[in-house]
């Protein structure tokens, strides 16, 4: 990881905490932790002063985190990571005031207030509003992920024939994915046949028939950053009602996409795709029409009915409208773009629809 | 899931309820959702009052929640989490004091607070503290995870020969669980030579050689329940470093165990395992002795030095020593052992440690 590029994370977050008036930021959402030190374990805190940078740490993780951080200095704790931010804080005269992230702990949020004398607030989205423009090096990571995830379906196609298992399927591509030196950004999602009503089913023991289609919902992780893709078609020839959803849900995504620029309403590309559905008389998926994706398989921007705000150039987002008919289908088809100011790059071009 | 289970977990917990005067429960950890309602999705809430038992779930799980509740009430909920909460509770007129789990985020326990009139409370280990003990239920989905991650590392011997990635080992494994129909209970480690002295390594590219040594720690999860087993060996002629590490370790793990039943002090049997690496003159690990484990990979009860309380009858728990030696070479065995009143089962015998 580059000194440079973490440098400038850190003052890009001084400058925030500078707004605030807060001394200093207790960072416990590993994803931040990660974007902030490069440190990639778990079980770890990183506190931002207007000084230094620190990584409190176990000894599981000393070696680790040796080889990892960039710019900032390792404390190997033996108490709670609460207690260990409380002594760390201690010796710092000039911090008064703390923030915590949000997504901490109840239980973590009461051991620091336990243990610390200090003023604490908690603040929201600080890091993430940073993290939501990809840099450089994080795109290349995201196109990365995309190659290999492409690559693994690619290998795994030839297994797609009756009598497969949802379950061996999933596992032959996950295979293909960790052979790359990769790992999944998400529990592989592999349905067949009407089991795919269902936008979050578990791989079962279902076997694969001749007239089944199959929806494939998966992602690499490469150097900490996530794609997600995916993939809905028939085996032998689809029905007329599959071909009608596949037509809407593909419609549906070309009229979202068609929407990305800098400065696009959330609401409005969001719209863009549900109006398709609804114009083939299909019912509109409850999800949403996309989220961002970085170190985090879900993070900012949500693309909902009630999201609020426009996109920005340099994000990275999915798209994936779908169809699903309790009993008889379902459909979707996900692809990653990267949001610029005339419109939008779709990374995952390397991975056929059908 | 049997109802009449989930209806004795549910009773359980009343009672601790009404011990502390509180008429209701938010329950926000998902093994927590998961062990009230048999509701195995993410990003849901159980609630449970004096009458009944509700989950909040949208849209992407109704299907699945259809099938899998037990006992329980579905609410699709569109708006956020802490909303649909809020909602449900105001229609209660019995309610007055909430109880909120601990391990909620700050967050959520402020949109709970802004959503909300009644009054709230943060509560620890209600359902935990239930949790802890196993029914017979759980102990056989632990058993058949435990034969399922045996079964996944005598198919994947054969791979592990001079030139295979730690990647492509770790793939191997996987796949094995995958195509029994169980997952991963935590990503799989695989490291060799002295990569093995990170306890917590991440699966690399590089290749197996001839001097090298072993370690594989690695999972099953079926229905819900994991399992968590290590292995380390040499792939040659072992050094005489190793074979005392090994030995130590070994020797430390059986200590351990041979302290275990209903009754045993956890700092005495941590102490047990961790004495005899001292006696070996290695290095003491820096980790926990052991851990429990059911719905979550890590719960209660934790082995450790400063751990407090004693063992009871119908817990789970690992008991994982080792020796790290950086640069050089790590060793860990680990099994899996259910206490009873007179000592201990150990449920990973049908994985041989050599």
């Amino acid at each position: 990881m580059n000194r440079e590029v973490i440098k400038k994370r850190i003052k890009a977050i001084r400058l925030k905490l500078n707004e605030k008036k807060l001394d200093c930021l207790i960072i416990t959402k590993a994803a931040n932790v990660t974007y902030t030190t490069a440190f990639s374990g778990d079980d770890s805190w990183a506190v931002i002063t207007g000084r230094a940078v620190y990584l409190l740490t176990d000894s599981r993780y000393t070696e680790q985190a040796q080889k990892e951080c960039v710019g900032c200095k390792l404390i190997q704790r033996k108490d709670s990571l609460a207690e260990a931010a409380a002594k760390l804080l201690k010796k710092i005269k000039s911090v008064r005031t703390v923030a915590v992230e949000k997504s901490t702990s109840v239980a973590d949020f009461e051991a620091l207030r336990k243990h610390m004398k200090l003023r604490l607030k908690t603040v929201a989205d600080i890091i993430e509003s940073i993290r939501i423009n990809k840099d450089n090096s994080e795109i290349a990571a995201i196109r990365a992920a995309v190659r290999i995830a492409a690559q693994a379906l690619e290998q795994t196609l030839d297994y797609i024939k009756p009598g497969v298992s949802e379950s061996e399927l999933a596992g032959r591509l996950d295979f293909e994915i960790r052979k790359s030196g990769a790992t999944n950004s998400f529990e592989t999602i592999v349905a067949f046949g009407p089991n795919a009503s269902r936008p979050h089913h578990q791989p079962s023991k279902r076997k694969l028939k001749k007239t089944d289609t199959v929806l494939i919902d998966f992602g690499a992780r490469y150097k900490g950053y996530c794609c997600d893709i995916t993939r809905s078609f028939a085996v032998g020839k689809p029905t007329r009602l599959f071909e009608r959803a596949y037509e809407a849900v593909e419609q549906a995504q070309a009229a979202a996409i068609k929407r990305i620029k800098a400065g696009a309403e959330i609401q409005e590309v969001d719209a863009a795709a549900r109006n398709v559905i609804r114009k083939y008389d299909l019912p509109v998926y409850g999800h949403g029409t996309g989220h961002g994706l970085g170190l985090e398989i879900h993070e900012s921007p949500f693309l909902k009915a009630d999201g609020k705000g426009s996109l920005k150039a340099g994000e990275v987002l999915t798209i994936e409208p779908g169809v699903y008919l309790p009993g008889k289908l379902g459909v979707r088809i996900e692809d990653d773009v990267l949001v610029t100011e005339t419109g939008c790059e779709i990374l995952t071009h390397c991975c056929a629809h059908t």
